[in-house]
Protein backbone atom coordinates (compact mmCIF):
# COMPACT_ATOMS: atom_id res chain seq x y z
CA UNK A 1 0.00 0.00 0.00
CA UNK A 2 2.30 2.24 1.03
CA UNK A 3 5.09 3.04 -1.69
CA UNK A 4 8.19 5.18 -0.21
CA UNK A 5 8.21 8.20 2.16
CA UNK A 6 7.34 10.38 -0.97
CA UNK A 7 8.23 13.91 1.06
CA UNK A 8 8.95 15.42 4.55
CA UNK A 9 7.20 18.48 4.37
CA UNK A 10 9.37 21.44 6.42
CA UNK A 11 7.86 24.59 7.68
CA UNK A 12 10.33 27.10 7.35
CA UNK A 13 10.17 31.39 7.51
CA UNK A 14 12.64 31.72 4.52
CA UNK A 15 13.15 29.46 1.62
CA UNK A 16 15.97 32.45 1.33
CA UNK A 17 17.76 31.63 4.39
CA UNK A 18 17.12 28.27 4.71
CA UNK A 19 18.02 27.14 1.66
CA UNK A 20 21.81 27.36 2.16
CA UNK A 21 21.98 25.13 4.85
CA UNK A 22 20.24 22.53 2.71
CA UNK A 23 22.12 23.15 -0.90
CA UNK A 24 25.27 23.95 0.35
CA UNK A 25 26.06 22.27 3.94
CA UNK A 26 24.11 19.23 2.97
CA UNK A 27 24.51 19.21 -0.78
CA UNK A 28 21.14 17.78 -2.00
CA UNK A 29 19.85 18.88 -5.13
CA UNK A 30 17.35 21.37 -5.53
CA UNK A 31 14.91 20.71 -7.74
CA UNK A 32 12.19 23.24 -7.89
CA UNK A 33 10.88 25.96 -6.68
CA UNK A 34 7.15 26.66 -7.08
CA UNK A 35 3.32 28.67 -5.82
CA UNK A 36 1.00 26.92 -3.96
CA UNK A 37 -2.01 29.61 -3.73
CA UNK A 38 -4.62 27.19 -2.54
CA UNK A 39 -2.18 26.81 0.66
CA UNK A 40 -0.43 30.06 0.26
CA UNK A 41 3.10 28.91 0.70
CA UNK A 42 6.02 29.06 -1.54
CA UNK A 43 7.80 25.51 -1.79
CA UNK A 44 11.13 24.52 -2.55
CA UNK A 45 12.04 20.84 -3.31
CA UNK A 46 15.10 19.20 -2.72
CA UNK A 47 16.22 15.16 -3.32
CA UNK A 48 17.49 12.96 -0.76
CA UNK A 49 17.57 9.24 -2.08
CA UNK A 50 13.83 8.52 -2.87
CA UNK A 51 12.22 11.02 -0.77
CA UNK A 52 12.21 14.61 -1.37
CA UNK A 53 12.52 17.85 1.30
CA UNK A 54 9.72 19.91 0.72
CA UNK A 55 10.36 23.22 2.45
CA UNK A 56 7.14 25.41 3.01
CA UNK A 57 7.59 29.00 3.30
CA UNK A 58 4.13 30.96 4.07
CA UNK A 59 3.05 33.59 1.56
CA UNK A 60 0.28 34.85 3.62
CA UNK A 61 -0.47 35.28 7.55
CA UNK A 62 -3.51 32.84 6.68
CA UNK A 63 -1.20 30.40 5.32
CA UNK A 64 -2.19 27.58 7.59
CA UNK A 65 2.21 26.60 7.58
CA UNK A 66 2.29 30.56 8.95
CA UNK A 67 0.20 29.45 11.83
CA UNK A 68 2.22 26.49 12.25
CA UNK A 69 5.26 28.42 12.98
CA UNK A 70 3.32 30.61 15.38
CA UNK A 71 2.44 27.88 17.34
CA UNK A 72 5.40 25.60 17.01
CA UNK A 73 8.33 27.27 15.82
CA UNK A 74 10.02 26.20 12.81
CA UNK A 75 10.21 22.42 11.72
CA UNK A 76 9.05 19.48 10.39
CA UNK A 77 5.43 19.67 9.52
CA UNK A 78 4.30 16.82 7.70
CA UNK A 79 5.01 12.67 6.00
CA UNK A 80 3.55 12.28 2.89
CA UNK A 81 2.95 8.48 1.98
CA UNK A 82 3.25 7.78 -1.61
CA UNK A 83 0.16 5.78 -2.58
CA UNK A 84 -1.29 4.74 -5.54
CA UNK A 85 -5.35 5.02 -6.06
CA UNK A 86 -5.85 7.63 -3.75
CA UNK A 87 -9.14 7.45 -3.84
CA UNK A 88 -9.20 3.46 -2.67
CA UNK A 89 -6.62 4.38 -0.26
CA UNK A 90 -9.03 6.85 1.32
CA UNK A 91 -12.13 4.56 1.43
CA UNK A 92 -10.21 2.22 2.96
CA UNK A 93 -9.18 4.61 5.70
CA UNK A 94 -12.55 5.62 6.64
CA UNK A 95 -13.24 1.85 6.92
CA UNK A 96 -10.30 1.71 9.39
CA UNK A 97 -11.82 4.76 11.34
CA UNK A 98 -9.05 6.78 10.19
CA UNK A 99 -10.14 10.46 10.42
CA UNK A 100 -9.50 11.88 6.95
CA UNK A 101 -8.95 15.81 6.98
CA UNK A 102 -9.63 15.52 3.07
CA UNK A 103 -12.24 13.47 2.32
CA UNK A 104 -11.68 13.17 -1.31
CA UNK A 105 -8.05 14.27 -2.85
CA UNK A 106 -7.20 17.36 -3.38
CA UNK A 107 -4.07 19.09 -6.08
CA UNK A 108 -0.92 19.67 -4.05
CA UNK A 109 2.27 21.34 -4.81
CA UNK A 110 3.94 19.11 -8.10
CA UNK A 111 0.73 18.37 -9.25
CA UNK A 112 0.82 15.44 -6.84
CA UNK A 113 -3.10 14.11 -5.28
CA UNK A 114 -2.68 14.48 -1.89
CA UNK A 115 -5.12 13.91 1.32
CA UNK A 116 -4.33 14.68 4.70
CA UNK A 117 -5.17 12.27 7.51
CA UNK A 118 -6.20 13.65 11.22
CA UNK A 119 -3.31 13.50 13.57
CA UNK A 120 -5.46 12.47 16.35
CA UNK A 121 -6.16 9.40 14.12
CA UNK A 122 -2.26 8.65 13.95
CA UNK A 123 -1.10 9.11 17.23
CA UNK A 124 0.38 13.02 16.31
CA UNK A 125 1.49 12.96 13.26
CA UNK A 126 0.14 14.80 10.37
CA UNK A 127 0.53 11.78 7.45
CA UNK A 128 -0.41 13.13 3.40
CA UNK A 129 -1.09 10.17 1.40
CA UNK A 130 0.07 11.14 -1.71
CA UNK A 131 -0.28 9.88 -5.57
CA UNK A 132 1.81 10.95 -8.23
CA UNK A 133 -0.87 10.01 -11.24
CA UNK A 134 1.04 9.73 -14.88
CA UNK A 135 4.43 11.51 -12.79
CA UNK A 136 7.97 10.12 -12.45
CA UNK A 137 9.57 9.61 -8.70
CA UNK B 1 27.05 13.08 1.15
CA UNK B 2 23.54 12.39 1.76
CA UNK B 3 22.52 8.83 0.54
CA UNK B 4 19.10 9.00 1.36
CA UNK B 5 16.43 9.59 4.70
CA UNK B 6 17.22 6.27 6.44
CA UNK B 7 14.66 6.87 8.93
CA UNK B 8 11.91 9.24 10.96
CA UNK B 9 12.09 9.34 14.36
CA UNK B 10 8.45 9.20 15.90
CA UNK B 11 7.73 10.01 19.64
CA UNK B 12 4.95 7.69 21.49
CA UNK B 13 3.62 7.34 24.69
CA UNK B 14 2.80 3.73 23.81
CA UNK B 15 4.25 1.10 20.69
CA UNK B 16 1.28 -1.08 21.98
CA UNK B 17 -1.20 1.20 21.28
CA UNK B 18 0.07 3.06 18.46
CA UNK B 19 1.81 -0.12 16.24
CA UNK B 20 -1.54 -1.39 14.87
CA UNK B 21 -2.30 1.53 12.82
CA UNK B 22 1.29 1.49 11.27
CA UNK B 23 0.62 -2.49 10.71
CA UNK B 24 -3.06 -2.97 9.93
CA UNK B 25 -4.08 0.35 8.36
CA UNK B 26 -0.50 1.25 6.53
CA UNK B 27 0.20 -2.50 6.42
CA UNK B 28 4.02 -1.15 6.92
CA UNK B 29 5.95 -4.53 7.94
CA UNK B 30 7.32 -4.55 11.54
CA UNK B 31 11.27 -5.32 11.29
CA UNK B 32 12.20 -5.09 14.82
CA UNK B 33 11.41 -3.82 18.72
CA UNK B 34 14.57 -3.44 20.72
CA UNK B 35 15.67 -1.56 23.53
CA UNK B 36 18.36 1.11 23.75
CA UNK B 37 19.12 1.66 27.29
CA UNK B 38 21.50 4.95 27.02
CA UNK B 39 18.22 6.66 25.23
CA UNK B 40 15.06 4.78 27.98
CA UNK B 41 13.43 4.23 25.25
CA UNK B 42 11.88 1.13 23.20
CA UNK B 43 12.26 1.53 19.36
CA UNK B 44 10.14 -0.13 16.56
CA UNK B 45 11.65 0.17 13.15
CA UNK B 46 8.57 -0.03 10.40
CA UNK B 47 10.05 -0.28 6.63
CA UNK B 48 8.52 2.07 4.30
CA UNK B 49 10.33 1.97 0.82
CA UNK B 50 14.22 2.94 1.37
CA UNK B 51 13.30 4.96 4.43
CA UNK B 52 12.11 2.95 8.01
CA UNK B 53 9.82 4.72 10.51
CA UNK B 54 11.04 4.30 14.13
CA UNK B 55 8.39 4.41 16.79
CA UNK B 56 9.99 5.51 20.01
CA UNK B 57 8.25 4.72 23.55
CA UNK B 58 10.30 6.63 26.78
CA UNK B 59 10.92 3.63 29.26
CA UNK B 60 11.41 6.13 31.99
CA UNK B 61 10.51 9.37 32.72
CA UNK B 62 14.17 10.70 32.66
CA UNK B 63 13.90 9.38 28.80
CA UNK B 64 14.39 12.28 26.32
CA UNK B 65 11.66 10.96 24.26
CA UNK B 66 9.30 11.31 27.83
CA UNK B 67 10.17 15.17 28.20
CA UNK B 68 9.46 15.48 24.48
CA UNK B 69 5.93 14.13 24.55
CA UNK B 70 5.77 16.00 27.81
CA UNK B 71 6.53 19.28 26.01
CA UNK B 72 5.22 19.22 22.47
CA UNK B 73 2.85 15.69 22.54
CA UNK B 74 3.43 12.50 20.40
CA UNK B 75 5.05 13.32 16.80
CA UNK B 76 7.82 13.73 14.79
CA UNK B 77 11.48 14.02 16.72
CA UNK B 78 14.03 13.53 13.99
CA UNK B 79 14.65 12.99 10.49
CA UNK B 80 18.05 11.07 10.16
CA UNK B 81 19.98 11.43 6.85
CA UNK B 82 21.99 8.64 5.99
CA UNK B 83 25.71 8.99 5.18
CA UNK B 84 29.25 7.32 4.78
CA UNK B 85 32.19 8.34 6.68
CA UNK B 86 30.11 10.17 9.90
CA UNK B 87 33.24 11.50 11.32
CA UNK B 88 34.32 12.95 8.29
CA UNK B 89 30.92 14.36 7.79
CA UNK B 90 30.97 15.75 11.33
CA UNK B 91 34.13 17.84 10.64
CA UNK B 92 32.64 19.47 7.68
CA UNK B 93 29.29 20.48 9.57
CA UNK B 94 31.86 21.85 12.08
CA UNK B 95 33.96 23.61 9.37
CA UNK B 96 30.54 25.03 7.79
CA UNK B 97 29.58 26.93 11.16
CA UNK B 98 27.03 24.02 12.21
CA UNK B 99 26.48 23.41 15.42
CA UNK B 100 26.61 19.88 16.48
CA UNK B 101 24.59 17.26 19.69
CA UNK B 102 27.00 14.98 19.36
CA UNK B 103 30.74 15.89 18.34
CA UNK B 104 31.89 12.25 18.07
CA UNK B 105 29.58 9.78 16.28
CA UNK B 106 27.78 7.45 19.01
CA UNK B 107 26.01 3.94 19.28
CA UNK B 108 22.47 4.10 18.16
CA UNK B 109 19.21 1.86 17.51
CA UNK B 110 20.22 -1.07 15.17
CA UNK B 111 24.11 -0.49 15.86
CA UNK B 112 24.15 2.76 14.19
CA UNK B 113 26.73 4.86 14.26
CA UNK B 114 24.72 8.29 14.60
CA UNK B 115 25.43 12.04 15.55
CA UNK B 116 22.44 14.70 16.05
CA UNK B 117 23.18 18.52 14.76
CA UNK B 118 21.52 21.21 16.55
CA UNK B 119 18.06 22.54 15.60
CA UNK B 120 19.23 26.15 16.30
CA UNK B 121 21.70 25.24 13.35
CA UNK B 122 18.62 23.76 10.87
CA UNK B 123 15.78 26.24 11.28
CA UNK B 124 14.18 23.70 13.81
CA UNK B 125 14.72 20.23 12.69
CA UNK B 126 16.53 17.56 14.61
CA UNK B 127 18.45 15.93 11.85
CA UNK B 128 20.39 13.00 12.90
CA UNK B 129 23.80 11.69 10.61
CA UNK B 130 23.67 8.03 10.61
CA UNK B 131 26.18 5.68 9.27
CA UNK B 132 25.45 2.14 9.17
CA UNK B 133 29.29 0.65 8.65
CA UNK B 134 29.20 -3.17 7.48
CA UNK B 135 25.00 -3.31 7.63
CA UNK B 136 22.37 -3.91 5.23
CA UNK B 137 20.11 -0.95 4.66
Amino acid sequence: MIKKVDHIGIAVKSLEQTLPFYTNVLKLTLLAIEEVDTQKVKVAFLQAGQTKLELLEPTSEESPIAKFIEKRGEGIHHVALGVESIEERIIEMNEKGIRMIDEQPRLGAGGAHIAFMHPKSTSGVLYELCEKKGMKG
